[in-house]
This record gives structure tokens, sequence and C-alpha cells, in this order.
């Protein structure tokens, strides 16, 4: 036996070698080095990293003198705006916990999650004021005399209407840039004692249950930051766009991610494809993360929307639902170069990547977008990525065709659910995170979504994914977007239904024909069972980040009553 | 207080979301994403990722069959070949420490450090095996009965005469090959049960004190893998030239990095100007690290030797002694972007970086080279690096003239010396890793070093930067090599006295003229007080790792005794 045997007694930690791992750092860092970089840019308004430094250190001072610290939980309510990205330092500087919430949800799930976090301090949108007032009424109601009101700090833009900030000012709120004033812009913040500390929590978007608190800490949001460059070549030199919400898990961890890279960003207020196209034209964008509902708005921009050809190659990351193949294909004859991972936010967002093999550069674009759309391999922060039997908890071979349920293991997943000991002994059964999305493994180790497991449609006793359906119908000329889900079918138990919404332009005046045609096209295409039965038009419902609700869809489905006999 | 204060307890680790990090799982993930993609070159012999990842692991099971775990410790004996590389992945797969031991010690320094290190097998390049056998018969020799003798693996290498390899088979040694046969391929390996266990063990090339064993763990190699390709922007596409040796600080953990990033490398067993114009010219190399000694031989290669202008930017990693401006201004020239970086052994290699800025892209060559030459500021992986007042422990303020001591602090400093509890008291005093050098702290906050606080010359009461008169001699066009060392001095106590290697082709047949062209030199550059009062021409020694060893220098110096009164 060795001399080094009992090294780690022999030579432990001390202050000098060890540092609890945070994100935090990177800010430090970027201010020390690029003092005057532009870190972010939001209309007029920019700042360069020694100003953000300063103001997040403001911002954390603010909150420690308001009594925040570790174990607290700071919520915003905001935009893509500068202030959102500086709470992603202020907050966990102060020693206390981030927890963004979607703009897009109601007053009555703000008030669930606003309760359920415990927020003592609500940073809010001059816009989405009033929003937040509902939502704390709903809480106090609840509550009754148990109510401690939190500490609102509204959010001025100038790109709003002043009524609305001039509201939140008369009900008491304290405007965000006093409040940055209360606080000192040295001061001395201090990492973290231990790196399995919280940093943010953020809330599922339920699309299948009540939303849930993902907690995430310093060392997960450290590794995913890093990997985040890693994987997708980002450095020197990028200029990046915020389509994607950072309240939607984070920005996917972007805003450490940035600092590491000490890169310039560009907010959105809101995003459409000619905001998107004016920042690449007039910005200097080279790189942006989107869900494909953004792509696929790009790609059907019209010619005014559009800035064609791109002045330059425009790096796309692109996560969340599986992007049909169509639209990566369209994606990529514009200019962009998509690359296409996946993640949830139990996973930091996305901890796989669809990585590019220069061997794809020869083939077709459709068969190049085919391989595209896969969900591809681990990233270099998480240590184990797998497809897995369910009952067997084995993996399934790699043969493309065998299902199995997508697991995750390593650094880069989530502490667990917040006060859901339940929820967390069925996601982490057996060592694994479980993420409920059915998947095969191709030959070359490549994952690919077939379906939710909620989403797969049995018709018949066999399994249809709906994503490949869907898939398939986008390729029809007329579909802009496509769900699949089931329907209850006297024959076959159940069969596949599309939500359908049209291209613009795409004149709709005999649906009946339009869907028939459809189906039509659909048979060319696929077996027989997995063509839809029927087809509805009209806009489809959307969880806040832009998710298909597909059981909403399938409760229309099953409203609308199972397909009879005779229509076969 | 809020509802998080506990989530340490309430959300603990789990085997799904907690795994020690180690850059081993790099090359798993290298062989999974790019199996195919060629890993390692050397010279007519190339390997895979897929075969490279098959490789390590039968080595890790070669070595666990010869009953080496966890505590043990593998010597390696090589230049840059590929059982080189394996060894990075497949000592520590097996639990083992590697111990990578510099080719150019001597048989007793080798033996010191087997015998401090308790090597149980040493792998040994053909051509290092005789030296390897003396070094062992020392230990022998001082152990006496307690000496077991360690396995012997010697790895054959087609590029050597075929006469060393047979004398090891003869002497009983293990070929590397065979070795390799009787290991699994698909050796289960495990990372280690705790981040903070070690993974190398490296000594210092000793040019002030005997050598010291600098213990680094798997958590800091991990962290210095991926900083090392975010600070230097490494990935996708490049091809990596190994010049700097991987026995000197594990090649600054590039091994590591290279599989993370799934880089293609190119191994040289030896490293002249024209091996390395050759793999430029027809392996497609992008990048190499390399100590100043070796930027020094590129920019004086001949016409033959070079190929110029090159076929692209090839971007060039340099550490060690700090290069003169002069020489880093004639690779820039030559088309080579030289990123200067510093640290030490201690530090996983260098943990500092002289970021470059857009703004110096409009300063005059010469300013560039000058702000390219400091030591600059802390890399990304790094938490903390400083410039200090060795008294008062204070740091020094950022006024560029202010000479204090260069300290570290954060992740990836070493966990120690192994069996050296006094060596590291006094490295971790006061919190943080002392380095020895000297440095200023410029109003940029880019460190720049003045000299290591042993090579400081004191002339009549005056510090004279050795390292500064370096870098002004440095530009004296007839000067390849210059060290410059205190010399005791009648009058003023020291007195620089510079040592000189001359250009090739540079005659010197009248060596007193063109000392007193080089003083003349000086004097025009500089405070008449820093001018070398004597000059002597000839090698300069060095350690096995390419630095001067000033020590020696020293020695020689006062071997010649006083400077006189009369002299001046």
């Amino acid at each position: 036996m060795g001399i080094l045997e009992r090294d780690i007694d022999d030579l432990p930690r001390n202050p000098a070698n060890y540092t609890a791992l945070t994100p935090l750092a990177f800010l430090d860092r970027a201010a020390l080095v690029y003092p005057t970089r532009i870190s972010l840019i939001h209309g007029s308004v920019s700042f360069n990293w020694a100003q953000t430094y300063r103001r997040c250190r403001r911002l954390a001072s603010a909150l420690a003198k308001r009594r925040v610290t570790f174990g607290s939980t700071v919520a915003v309510i905001a935009p893509n705006i500068p202030a959102m990205f500086e709470a992603h330092f202020g907050v966990p500087m102060s020693g206390a916990v981030l927890n963004t919430v979607n703009i897009r949800l109601n007053a009555q799930t703000i008030a669930f999650l606003l309760g359920h976090s415990h927020s003592e301090i609500i940073m809010v949108d001059q816009e989405f004021y009033t929003l937040a007032e509902e939502a704390l009424t709903i809480v106090a109601d609840k509550n009754k005399d148990k109510f401690k009101p939190p500490t609102l700090v509204v959010i001025a833009d100038a790109n709003c209407d002043r009524k609305s900030l001039d509201h939140a000012l008369q009900r008491g709120a304290i405007e965000y840039e006093t409040f940055l004033g209360s606080g000192d812009p040295d001061f001395a913040w201090k990492p973290p004692e231990d790196e399995w500390h919280s940093i943010a929590l953020g809330y599922t978007s339920g699309t299948t249950s009540s939303p849930k608190g993902v907690v995430l800490h310093h060392r997960g949001a450290y590794l995913m930051a890093l990997s985040n460059a890693i994987v997708w070549g980002i450095g020197e030199g990028a200029v990046y766009l915020w389509t994607l919400p950072m309240f939607h898990c984070n920005g996917w961890c972007f805003p450490w991610t940035l600092a590491a890279i000490c890169v310039t960003s560009v907010c959105l207020r809101q995003v459409t494809a000619k905001a998107v196209y004016s920042a690449i034209a007039n910005l200097g964008i080279t790189h942006f993360c989107a869900a494909p509902v953004v792509l696929n708005t790009i790609v059907h921009a019209s010619k005014e929307e559009s800035v064609l050809p791109l002045p330059r190659v425009v790096k796309v990351m692109t996560a969340g639902a599986a992007p049909p193949p169509s639209v990566l294909s369209a994606m990529s004859q514009r200019g962009f170069r998509v690359t296409h991972t996946y993640g949830l936010s139990e996973t930091y967002g996305p901890s796989t990547i669809c990585a590019w093999k220069p061997e794809w550069d020869s083939l077709p674009p459709e068969a190049q977008a085919r391989m595209n759309s896969r969900q591809g391999v681990r990233y270099v922060g998480l240590e184990g990525l797998d497809v897995i039997n369910t009952e067997t908890m084995k993996p399934v071979p790699a043969d493309g065709t065998t299902v199995g349920e997508i697991v995750f293991r390593g650094n880069v997943v989530m502490k667990g659910y917040l006060k859901n000991p339940k929820a967390n002994e069925a996601a982490f059964a057996g060592g694994w995170y479980h993420s409920g999305d059915l998947a095969v493994k191709h030959p070359d180790h490549y994952i690919e979504i077939k379906d939710r497991s909620k989403d797969i449609i049995i018709s018949g006793g066999e399994n249809i994914s709906s994503v490949e359906v869907e898939n398939i119908l986008y390729q029809h000329e007329a579909i802009l977007e496509v769900s699949v889900v089931s329907r209850p079918d006297e024959q076959w138990g159940e069969s596949p239904c599309a939500f359908v919404t049209l291209k613009p332009g795409v004149e709709a005046s005999d649906q009946r024909k339009l869907a028939k045609d459809i189906m039509k096209f659909g048979r060319s295409k696929m077996p027989a069972y997995w063509v839809p039965k029927s087809v509805v038009f009209g806009p489809l419902p959307k969880t806040a980040t832009g998710k298909i609700q597909k059981h909403v869809l399938r409760a229309k489905a099953k409203e609308m009553g199972p397909v009879k006999k005779s229509r076969l």
C-alpha cells in the first residue's frame, strides 16, 4: 500500500487551496479584467462590467440592509431587462436565493409561488406591478393574520408607460434605482460557505401537475456556466442576444456564462422576429438561445421583418420541445447555425447537446436536420445520461428503436424540489434523475425523444409517438404549428388528433377540405394508424414559456367525444 | 428567516445529483461522442478516441491486476509519446496517483523521487530504461533489505534504437503493449469517492532547494482542464501540438483539457524548430503550449528550418520564465498569436493570463509586447490572486511600482507538498499560497513579475530586478539568451553580472570588446547601477524543464570573486 493512502487526511483543505464554487466569482473577474467592456445593452441604456459589478454589490448590500441573508428568498418578476441580469448576481451575493417568476403566469399561480417560496422581497418590473399586487392579495387572503407583506421594489423601464410606475410608487413600492442607491457599491460579498448552498429556485411550468420548486446550488450553476461555454464554443468576441427569458430556468445559466467569458449581451423586452433581426443587423449579435417557437417565428418572418442574408453566421442554441426538422432546415438555409440541446429546469437547463459531426456536413439538408433534431449526448458538465427501461432500470440497447425513459446523473442535476419529499423520492429513484421523457438511443449513442411518457398515444395496443407524427406534419406547406394528442376512439381505444395553426397568409376557407388534404399528406408519409383521424384548426394553448400545453389539448380532444367507428 | 434556511439538510446529496469531479469523465465522453475522431498522432501511429479510451481502461485494469489501487503511486519516465498521454487517464482510473518524472533529471535525483513517492510500478520509455535502472540501484543501495523492487514496464517506440528495448526486455521488463494486453478494455473504472483524492504528484525542479512533491487532486485537475479551454478559447477544430513536456506539471493539465474538448493532439518526441514548423505545415497544428525557451528557438530558426509565412494563425500559450518582450514581438511578427500565462506546479500550471485587450491592437508592436509580457490576471478557475506585502500581508497598491509577493488562493492550488508539513506551513501561511515571485500590480490590475525573491540584486541598498535588466539586454542584436544574477561587489555589496549566449552566427572573436559593447548598450537604456559590471559568455545551465538555473550562475559569479573597486 502506497504512501499516498492517507493523503486526504494529511493534506486537508485550507483557505488557500479550497473555495466553494460559485458563479458569482465570474463577475468579480469580469469587472477586474474588462472593467470598461460593455456588459449589458438595453435600448439606449448600457453598462460596462465595472458598473454592473458595482450595481450588483449595491443590490446585495441593499438587500442585506433589509435583513435578507442566507436562507432568504428574493423573487423577481421581470422580462429580460438589466435588473433581471443583476438579480442573478446581487441576490445570491446577499446570501439569498433567487426566485425568478414567469411573467406570463396568472395572479393565482404567482400567488402560489410567492406563498410557497416565502419570498421576503419582490422585485417587479413596472409593467407587472398590478399582477404582483393581485397575487399578493390572494396570498394575504389565504394566510389572514399570519401574512407579513413583502417589500416591493418596482423596476422602472423607459420603454414602458409612466402610469404603471406612478401607480406602484403611490402604493409605496421602492423604485429599483433608489433601492440600489441605498446599497454600498463596494459591499464585501462572500462566496457561500458550502457550494451546495442554494442559488436559485424556479418553478416548473406545470404542464402536468401543480408547479414544483426546483432548487439549484452554487456548485451546479458554476459548472453549468462553464459547460455552456465549452460545448457551444462561445467566447471572446461574441455578442449575445437575450431572447430566452431569464426567468426561464435562469436563462439556462447564461447570465453566469456571460460573466465567465466577459461577453456583452443585449436585452430584449419583447421578442419579435423584427427585433431579433434588427439586433443582428445593428448590434453585432453573434449568439442567442431560443425555444423552438422563436425559431418558428424567425423562419416565418415576413420580408420586411427580416434582414437577409445575415451579415454574419449567427449561432443559435435551442432546446425545449424538440424542434421539427423542417424548422431546423429552414434556419440553416437562412444562415443560422443551430445547436440543438435538451434539458429540463431540473438539469439547470440544457444538459445534453446534439454535438455536430463534421461528417454531417456532406449530407443533404433534410438529413442534416434529421440528425440535428435528436437530443444528442451529455454536456461536458453532466456525468451520466442514459435511456433506461423503467421496469428493469437497465439501459435500453442503442438500436434506435427501443423506447425508454431519459435519465440524468451528475453535478448539474438539481438539489431537489422544495418541500416535496414525495416528488423527490420519485424523481431520484434508483440513483438517477427521471425526466419523464421517452426516447430511443441510436447506434451512435445519440438519444432522440419520442415523447413525454404522458403524450404517447396508444392506438389498438400500438404506441404512437406524437412527436414523430408532428415532425411529419410540419412538412405540410400550410402548417405553421401542429400538436398531436390522443383522442378517445371507439374502435382503437385512442387515435391521434392533430391541432393545427396555419401559416400567415394561408386561407382556410374550407377547413374540411384542408383537413382532408392534411390527412392525405399524412397517409403518404406514415403508417396508416399514425395518421390523425381528426384535424382541428386554431391557435394552440401554450405555457408561459411557450411550450404547447398538450394536457389542455387532450382535454379538448376528450370533450370532442370518441371517434366513431362509422368514421373509419 | 426564510424557508430555505435548512435546505442543505433538506435536500442532501444523492447519487443522482452529486458526482465527484474528475477529468477522467472527459475521456469517457470523448469516446462516446467522437469515437472515430483522431485523438493522438505520433509519427506513423495514430489512435481515435474510442481506441484511446479502451487503451486507458486496459492500462487501469492491468494496474489493478497488479494490486495497484487507491493510495498507490505509478511513476512514468517518458517524453511526449502516446503512453504518456494514456497514463494521465489509465493510472488514475485504477485509483492510483500519477507521478510523472522529468526525463532530463539525473539518476541521483530520480532515485530521490522514486524513493520519496514509493512508486510501485514504473512505466519507462525505452530510451530512459538504463537511467531508471541506475536510479533504482541507488534506491536499493540506500534501503538495503527493505527495498522491494518495483515492476518495470518498458514503452517501445519505433522512433528509437531497437537495442535499448532488447536490453530492457532481457532485464525482465514488461513491454507496454503486452502490459496493456493483460488488461480489460472494458474495465469499469470508477470516479474517486472524494474529488479531493490525489490524481497526480509532480516534483518541483528544485532551482532553489531539494525537490518537493506537489500533490494535485481530481477536483483541481477538472477545473483547470475546463479553465484552460475557456481562457484560451481552444475548442472545436483545433489541432494541438505537444511541445510542452507532459512530465512538466502534467503538461499544464492539457491531456485533460484535450479530452474535454475532444481535440486531436500530435506528440513530439523531440522539440526542434524544424519539427514544430513541419507539424504546423503538414499536420494542421493550430495550438501549442511552450516554455519561452522554445519560443526563442522558433524565433531564431534558420530559413531552412522555418515554414514562413505560416499557413494559418497559430496560437501559442507560453509560461514559465517571463518571455522577454523582444521574443514576444518577434513571434507576433511571424504570425504566432502568443497568449502569455503564468503559474507554478503548485497551481496546476498557469493560472494567470495576460488577457489581451482589443485596445492593444492599435499599439506599436513593442508596446504590445510590453503589455503582453506581464503575468496578467487570474484564470477563470482561480478564485484569488494578489500581490502582497509579505510583512503586513496586505495587498500592495496597484501603482505599477510597489513590489510584493504574488499569492494565490482557490481551487487550482495544490493539496500540498507530500510528506513536508514544514514546507506546507510556509507555503499556505495566512490563507494564501506563497509563490516566492516578486511582482508589481499595475493600475489595470495586471501583475508583472519583477523577480524571484531569491533573484533580486541588492546593489548599494537599491533593489535591481534581474528580469528587467534581462529584458533590456535581450534587445541587443547579438544576444540569444541572457541571465543576470548578483555578483559580490567590494563597493556596492552586490552588482549585476550577465551570463550571455550569443545568437548562432555571431562571431565573438573579441569577447572583451563585445562585453564592452553590451555594457555600453545597457548604459544607453537603463540606470547606471543596473548595468552589469561583468559579462560572461557561454551556454546557460538549465533545469530539466528548460528554466535557467540562476543558483548555478550565482555560485559561478561568487567563484569569480568580488568586483574590485578599481574596476569602476
